[in-house]
Formats: structure tokens, sequence, C-alpha cells
């Protein structure tokens, strides 16, 4: 892979790319759907979930709060307002379960950032609640190696905008790393900064993108290790 | 009052001192306590209702969803899981109009900020969500004025040293305007930065103090004009 050149900064995605997320939200996803079988089959209601959600996005912003909301909202809604007490009882506490859920550190992820923060400024860029970031920061042993965290309401170009302005660099000094091509790639190598993809095996349905990315400041990783050979 | 000296970036706290907050989170309260009257008393449910939002507050933190989410579960806890989904649906509809509040700005904010934004870097550091609080920066036209935002978990010591850190100042450099002497004003003085107290008229139980305080790097304002006098 060509090496990257320039770069002052880099920005760590932090859920699914330094530590499982996805699939502790897939698990109380599948559990939800349980639960709601009585009502609809399980497809449905996924389907449903996932329509709130997105809908609730611009009010809620992401995060396990806003997905906690979301279930009791579905759940109302597709019971027609007949739904049980115990089942909000029951999603209000798969909620709390996931905000406890231990840290899985990803493979390679220590090693990475052991050797980058040496040579770079390292942040840890990331959409969610601030607190629960955080929270799983400081459970991961990770906050050492991040000169700060960056939560970003969203990640979209405006997003990434403002804070490669307050990291008071320009774009071809940033780069940025992911698991997501929508959030993490996408809308920084259209501001002209570097972009590297690190797969993870699993992705939410609104995260998904179905075209290939053509820029010279793009590189597709097969493990977050690869990071090593091209800096 | 004698004049400050040696600072670099000013922040403001936004909540009630910026624009109104508290009393829209009391309004609803109010609603909930009516809501509630054919279980407790209001004083009752309304102590119900502080003491779980208190109790959430490490797994939530702060914000509309926490409080959302908070007297859901109390309305569950206190009606002995027997509440009627109607009164959830009316809890989150509430939550949402919290939402889309317009922004009601305090006395003299406008103009302070234009004066202080032209020789100071001036920050935003705030609790409550990210996505919230970023909205209500750009309903409220004040944006120009903020060099950035920065939403904190916490306010504690350990918040503020972060944030002071991460501003590449010293704490001396360091002045934060606040309603909340717990919040905005105790942590900064004891990490040896200024603050000034702008008194609002109605502050949440959980952030009031009963002591006054004696420190050459307070200065208690009657409003936030007053800043004007003392740079």
């Amino acid at each position: 892979m060509e090496k990257i050149e320039g770069i002052k900064v880099i920005a760590f995605d932090a859920d699914d790319t330094l530590w499982v997320n996805e699939p502790y939200f897939q698990e109380i996803e599948n559990k939800f759907c349980e639960m709601m079988e009585v009502y609809h089959p399980r497809h449905t209601v996924s389907r449903e979930l996932l329509g709130r959600e997105i809908r609730n996005l611009e009010d809620y912003g992401y995060g396990i709060k806003s997905f906690m909301l979301s279930m009791i909202e579905t759940a109302i809604d597709i019971s027609d307002s007949t739904i049980k007490v115990e089942v909000i009882e029951r999603i209000i506490q798969y909620g709390k379960e996931m905000l406890h859920k231990p840290i899985e550190l990803l493979d390679g992820v220590e090693n990475v950032l052991g050797q980058v923060s040496k040579q770079f400024r390292v942040v840890m860029a990331t959409k969610g609640d601030l607190l629960d970031q955080e929270r799983k920061l400081i459970k991961s042993g990770l906050e050492k190696y991040f000169h700060h965290i960056e939560i970003l309401s969203d990640k979209k170009e405006i997003n990434y905008q403002k804070l490669i302005r307050h990291l008071d660099i320009n774009p071809g000094q940033f780069l940025m790393i992911g698991n997501s091509l929508k959030s993490d790639v996408l809308p920084v190598l259209n501001l002209g900064g570097w972009a590297c993809h690190v797969p993870f095996h699993t992705t939410w349905e609104h995260e998904k993108i179905d075209y290939s990315i053509e820029n010279q400041k793009f590189r597709q990783f097969t493990s977050i290790s690869d990071l090593l050979e091209i800096i």
C-alpha cells in the first residue's frame, strides 16, 4: 500500500473500530423483536424500529439513550398503545445493561495506538453519547494514547470541517480511520483529508453504502495493523 | 469590581446563562407531577423524580433524553408498574416538545459576546446532550461569537482540568462564567482559574449550594453585562 504523507493528526473512530459495539445493539434488537413477535414478525418489527431510529436521529442523535427511546416508541406504536408496562421496563433494563457492557478491544488496536501516538497527535472522533463514550474509553485502558476525545453530533462534512478547524490544521494533515465508509471515510475524502477503512464484520443498516471508492487519499485495510506500514 | 488579569479564554455556560432553560424543565416537571397526582401528592412525585434523576446521572448523564427516561422510570415505579401507556406517550411527547422549544436569550448576552469575542478566545462550555446544545447554539444566532463548543459530561474539577489542558492554556488564563456556583464556579476556582457567577432566578435542586465563596479570582455579578467592566 502506498504511504500516507504530511499528516499531523490521526483520528480514530471508536465503536467497531477500537472495540466491539454493533453486535451489542443487534443482540438487544433481537431480544426486542422477540418480545414484539406477538404483534408482528421479527423482520417487520426490525424494519419499524430502524425507521423510527432514523426519524428520531434529528431529535435524539446517536447512542444508547436514543436507542432506548426508539424501542419504547416502536413498542407503543406497533402495539397500538396496548403494550404492557413490563415490556417497557424490560427495554429500560436492556438499555442499562448495554451501558455497563465490558469493553472488548479489537485485534491489534492497542499496539497500533501505542506506536502512532509516539509520532502523531491522536484523537478519538466518534458519535454517540459523550458520557457513554468517555466511560468506554476509560474502561478500555486506551485513554493514555489520546490527546483528547471529539464527540461529533453527526459525521457529515460540516462536522469534520469544524473538527479540522478546531484542531488548527488543514484537511491534508488529517487522517481518519474507521469502519464506516459512509461516516468515517467519504466525508473526510470530500474535504481533502486522508481516510482508511478498517472493515468490521457487521455494519448498522443506516451506515451501509453500495459503491466503491476511488481516491488517492483513500486506503482500504484488512486490519487496523495495516496502518503501521503506511505512515 | 476589581479587574481580571491575564486571561486568554473565556468560557460561557449555556443553559440559564446565555438562554432560558431550567423553567422549561420545571414546566414539564409540573405537568408530570400533575399526571401522577392520582398516585401521590405533587411534592412526593417531584422528590421521587429528583432522586431518580440523580441516581441515573452516572448512567445517563445530563440532558433532555435522560430527563425523559427518568420520568418514564419514575412513572413506572410510583404506579407499581400499573401506569397507562398514554402517560408514557405523553412523557415522550413532552420531551420532544422540549427539544423544539424556541431559544430565549437572556438580557445583555449578545452585546457581551460581541464585545469579548473581539479580544479573547470565547468557547461555550456546557453539560447536556451534544446534539441538543449544538441545535440551541445555532437557533440562538450566537454561533459566530464562539471559537467552538465544549460539551462536558460533568462539570467537576477533572472535567475542567481536561478542558484547560485541551485549550493549551494554564488555569490562570481561564475564565468561566455561569449561573451555577456548584458547576461553573467552585471547580474552576479550585483549579486556580477565574470564575464569575451570574445568578438566574431559578436553579435546579441538584445545583444548589448553601455557603458563600471567598476567593480573589471570584466575581459575583448581578448581570452578565458586568463582565464588560472587569476585563
